[in-house]
């Protein structure tokens, strides 16, 4: 990881949706919509520039920008656009102070796109990295909130005009709680900006270079599926990716449950040797894999369902009956690892109390997952 | 109406919160909390200034404050008690003003004493009027936001430490609705601050001299119980109040309904020449009372239902099958029957569209109801 700046050319915006789509576990939502939106900006002459983690000035004020709501919601419904900027800027307005960049909560599905979006539409940079190398359900779940973060002042804004800030709150969970439910009211889908962060709060605390992974990930896979060679092995010996298990979905059950997509799918493995079933718990993003009853991989770690043809990242509400699926794992961040991580973002945290977290085994991975 | 200013006594308090809870209309929530907090206050050495509505300064920024949620939770929960002056700092901080006066939102129930309260800690005075002229279930419902107030900034706050500005909302209904939801999640009770108004729109908007007008009443209801005399005949001579029905509570209808408590009351006549029998329709206030099938009075007049002994208020969710009460009628102020108004607190508002509101035949009253 240099210290360069560098722009987003309209020609990376494929593969970084793509590559931000893997990065989604099946979550996240979908990059596509907001891709389109970067694009139009960028052609209509905004720019959007990459702040490397390391560059990042000590007493900057950095907002975590993104949206929130349940994923699905998320591909239907129409956005006006601009709500994660109108969020910032109810945030500036309360502290009183301007935002000097912005950063992804999450660099997993359409979140990794927004704060991209915001840039383009305010000429802030964006800080290569964010909250959490991956996609999580929860606001509280980033690496800034495990860390300390301030919680407010943060705001939500919507499509039709509203604005919602909230000035203090008891705690991270307080803040997700109060979020979500002003977002179901607001139609299940709203922009968000986080309490300004310090600058080096944010070097000490980020997923380092994870727009540049981003990046890197979808144009492995575009460049694969142009060489018609293996989309896993490539990821393999870019990010240290593992084949976990390879077969068909068998079933597929899911519901709404508190604006979250829950859902339980069942594999018929196709290759014995690693496996004759499997099964994967969802909470929006693939939570936990089990092969032949055994966990394999759970969170934090990073489970990707893949079409099994074309590697193409397949999301949690697209899942069905029938498709041929590789499931790849990819190690999370090491600051996803401490005991104050896993009490945040482990299996404990997602309702398996008795599933302790075993890392996948990293002499399994070819490469160091993250570059910093 | 004089423009003199005033204090509230200690020996004011028991009359102001029974008028308060005359005023209420079986709804509002019951005063004797605050008026047990605000006791407290008075006696630990603060005061509480009411000045007269046309002693209001035209520049002055003035905070509409009281609570928010279900009654029937607000009597159940211990409030932190700094809810209110909690969420007009808030409201402050974002606009870097700070508030002149104080007013309350509903003279009805137990947001007669909230602005006292936060008079009380906060040494700001208290106008002498409210945007009921009674209690209304909903935050739009009053003649500041029926004039056209400022929606937001808003704010509310709750006993654990959360904060909620409200920085843009689309319009009065959905600051109710935004407000409301983020209140069910707070747990059904908070404080709420609205937009500061100019002093001169509440001069031209309030309802003029209700806090004077719950105290006489409070006052009126006491004295006639002392000299064992007629309660309603008390409240006909001082404020036009109209006998309507007077008989048994034969059932009783209840539930929560999106954090109000609707109801359903019938009554069985005990003097035949008011009717043989009656109904009482009810969202958290009486709304609507039928005499034998026809309506007799509706909102926004004030319909109220008194124990037929003591002349006691008998809010909603106290009523129970058995009672014997006096149903009495207070017209409206005329603030509260204009088309614009009725638009808002009329019947149709209440999900009646097909009940035209007539009025309180005003022969029928002794006295005007408001001293205006």
């Amino acid at each position: 990881m240099g210290s360069e700046r560098w722009r987003i050319a309209e020609s990376d915006l494929e593969a970084l949706a793509l590559g931000a789509a893997v990065l989604g576990t099946g979550g996240g939502g979908n990059p596509y919509v907001g891709m389109l939106r970067l694009r139009e900006l960028l052609r209509a002459g905004a720019s959007v520039e990459v702040v490397p983690l390391d560059a990042v000035v000590d007493d900057w004020q950095v907002a975590g920008v993104g949206g929130i709501g349940a994923p699905v919601v998320g591909v239907e419904k129409i956005e006006a656009g601009d709500e994660c900027a109108r969020a910032m800027r109810a945030v500036e307005r309360v502290t009183g102070r301007a935002m000097d960049a912005l950063i992804a909560v999450e660099i997993g599905g359409a979140n990794a796109m927004e704060p991209m979006i915001v840039a383009a539409q305010t000429g802030l940079p964006v800080v290569d990295g964010d909250g959490m190398g991956r996609a999580f359900p929860e606001v509280q779940m980033t690496t800034f909130f495990i860390h300390g973060a301030p919680t407010t002042p943060a705001a939500l804004a919507d499509d039709k005009g509203n604005e919602v800030v909230f000035g203090a709150v008891q705690d991270m969970y307080w803040l997700e709680r109060l979020a979500r439910r002003v977002t179901v009211e607001m139609g299940a889908a709203a922009g968000m900006a986080q309490a300004p962060m310090r600058g080096d709060f944010v070097k000490a605390t980020a997923v380092p270079g994870t727009v540049r992974l981003a990046l890197d990930v979808g144009r492995a896979v575009v460049a694969a599926r142009r060489a018609r060679s293996s989309v896993v092995a490539a990821l393999a010996d870019l990010v240290g990716a593992v084949r976990l298990f390879e077969g068909k979905i068998v079933e597929v059950r899911r519901e709404l449950r508190g604006g979250f997509a829950v859902g339980h799918v069942d594999l018929e493995g196709s290759d014995v040797d690693r496996g004759r079933d499997a099964a994967i718990d969802i909470q929006n993003e693939n939570l936990v894999l089990r092969v032949e009853g055994e966990v394999v991989a759970s969170v934090p770690d990073l489970i990707m369902v893949l079409d099994a043809d074309h590697g193409e990242p397949i999301t949690t509400e697209v899942l069905r009956f029938g498709q041929r699926v590789v499931v790849i794992g990819l190690p999370c961040h090491e600051r996803l690892r401490s005991p104050e991580a896993l009490a945040v973002v482990g299996p404990a945290a997602f309702g398996y109390p008795d599933l302790t977290f075993r890392p996948l085994a990293p002499e399994r991975s070819a490469h160091a997952h993250h570059p910093s």
